[in-house]
């Protein structure tokens, strides 16, 4: 029995496919980009040309309906793959009958599929169509050894990144051009590119979405680095620290003390069969009794993998249940608008009793 | 009266509004990305989390959903500039009530919207839900003289380092190697970044979407180079030639003449009140007079402003009646699998009598 990527992608399909029968769903229809990825190995991001990998949840045949154009030896190995029939469409014709011509009964539909395709779709078919986060989402949340094994990777390129902060981010410098440094720094250390380079200096690291700005760095100023990049296999890495230009003010140093010990707890509360839920209570709970509740502005973290951003989110409330192979953000904040802001982000897995910290690096307010 | 920024984004929302009237639409939604861009003047790229301006046609205030942390000085700015009040929603809480409880009637939504939000607000909606194509995208597709302006910047360019090509394209170095020249020449003519580079050398040319690879340039190649990146405006560049390292064959000089003059002949078919696909067919039945038409495997072109893709596209059969202020691409290329591609684009604008070419540089096969 051959162990090859054609083994992990009629596994992931499969796994689509139970899934879909225990909800009573007839057909799946995976969209390009993230979903498409897991599935067949490629992404095939196809713009404003319908790609669509349509799958029977009974016994038919996958068909992935394709731009003529990008008719290639990389997608026809993606489509072996997963055993696909590929139906090319060429400009000038119209795709969606091709799909809403195939499916009918409960379609579930890749949450990432634009409106542009999915109304025509809703007209053309016999049939309901729901979202897929209960399939494909669903699979997806869970990774693999191998998967995890990934992440871990990536999450130890960029704690090498944080690790070397000292070269980067310096007095008198601007955040754009620290920025720059990092981005380098990302690339050499062998990720792909990198995705996002926040460098929030004083008053803008209290914007959590800050990315960055001409503001010069000052002697006295806090500063938000938020930083990551993919593999070339598609996986994430997704880190925050907070550094200190020279020692800070003792109520800085206070607070985040505060931050950093309601990021521990939250990591505490990371077990198979907790709420996802409980692990955002666990650090607002912290921040909260420490008077610092109204400063804490956004969710707790997000699912990292093959998305960046992707369920499950660690938010209030939110209902869904760890599991083995879940991966996901811890990454609570405290903003003051106006002054200043701090984060403290680390990727975790979910073990069969606890978890495993992705990322390793000191997670104290580093002073430069 | 002022003419700052803040009239150009009343005078976009008033003709959305106009439009959608005429059609009798009752609610425009309107997406993160390029439709939010061009109505408020921000992108406000919020991923998973729901940002959409809802316009109600008649005379109600327009409401910017927006999630919490995205609220700052930044998007209150935009929201101003369309007079829009901001509902934002803390994470944890249920973004697409705040959207689906006050819109009702005929519903137009951006194409962009994904299923992830779009499926839940059908649900939620009292009305029925249609694509805003013909509203956002209708009038997204005529561009004023500043827009052209924009567009005419960013292709001279984009020209400029097509002019450069001799220092980047050279027998020896790797496809990848030349694209890593190019995207810095790119930065360096102050686009943005190199938002795609294609460097298509002999086998890989006759893959219209080939990015670049290991493969090594020989003396012989028939290389095709497809460069662009926007301005910091968001107004994009697109533009391809095809260069021959030495002397090409004269097979090759014969039948890249013909693309010449097809894609000269499709130039000269732009013009005010013909339809659209009469500019693919001038160029498509060029080639296939020559018998080369099996070899053009793809649409001619695309419109261009705010995306690299939009509306209108210029393919078989297309019926949009070309107006003063339309942009596009005109792009016919010949591609024989395993052997070699040659394509030549450039960006027309149409005029009120005509067409004026955006990019001016040299169309014929050049030998480096």
């Amino acid at each position: 029995m051959s162990s090859g990527p054609s083994d992990i992608h009629s596994r992931r399909l499969a796994a689509v496919r139970d899934r879909a029968r225990e909800l009573g769903i007839d057909h799946v229809v995976v969209y390009s980009g993230e979903d498409m990825s897991y599935l067949t190995g490629e992404r095939m991001d196809s713009h404003e040309r319908l790609t669509a990998l349509v799958v029977p949840v009974g016994d038919g045949t996958p068909l992935l309906v394709l731009p003529a154009l990008e008719l290639t030896g990389v997608t026809r190995r993606a489509a072996d793959r997963v055993g696909a029939e590929i139906h090319p469409w060429a400009d000038g014709t119209d795709a969606v009958p091709l799909v809403a011509g195939t499916v009918s009964g409960r379609i579930a539909v890749s949450t990432a599929l634009p409106a542009l395709h999915l109304v025509p779709l809703q007209m053309g078919v016999d049939g309901e169509v729901i979202l897929a986060s209960e399939v494909i989402d669903h699979v997806r949340a869970v990774k693999t050894p191998h998967e995890v094994g990934e992440l871990a990777e990536a999450a130890r390129r960029i704690d090498a990144v944080h690790a070397r902060m000292d070269e980067f981010l310096r007095v008198g410098r601007t955040e754009a051009q620290v920025g720059e440094l990092i981005t380098a720094a990302i690339e050499q250390e062998g990720l792909t590119h990198a995705e996002f380079v926040i460098v929030g200096s004083g008053p803008n690291g209290a914007d959590p979405h800050h990315g960055v700005s001409d503001r010069v760095i000052d002697t006295g100023d806090i500063v938000v680095v938020d930083i990551g990049g993919p593999l070339e296999s598609g996986y994430h890495s997704d880190c925050t620290r907070t550094y200190s230009m020279g020692a800070p003010d003792p109520g800085v140093a206070e607070a985040y003390a505060v931050l950093e010990e309601a990021q521990r707890l939250a990591r505490e509360a990371v077990r198979p069969g907790v709420a996802i839920g409980e692990v955002d209570a666990a650090a607002r709970g912290h921040l909260a009794a420490a008077g610092l509740g109204e400063l804490f502005i956004h969710r707790t973290g997000h699912g990292i993998g093959l998305g960046l951003h992707e369920p499950p989110f660690v938010a209030p409330g939110a209902d869904t249940i760890l599991a083995e192979g879940m991966t996901f953000s811890v990454e609570p904040g405290i903003y003051t608008a106006g002054g200043w802001g701090a984060r403290l982000e680390d990727i975790v897995a979910v073990t069969a009793d606890g978890r495993r910290d992705l990322n390793t690096g000191d997670r104290g307010l580093r002073v430069l």
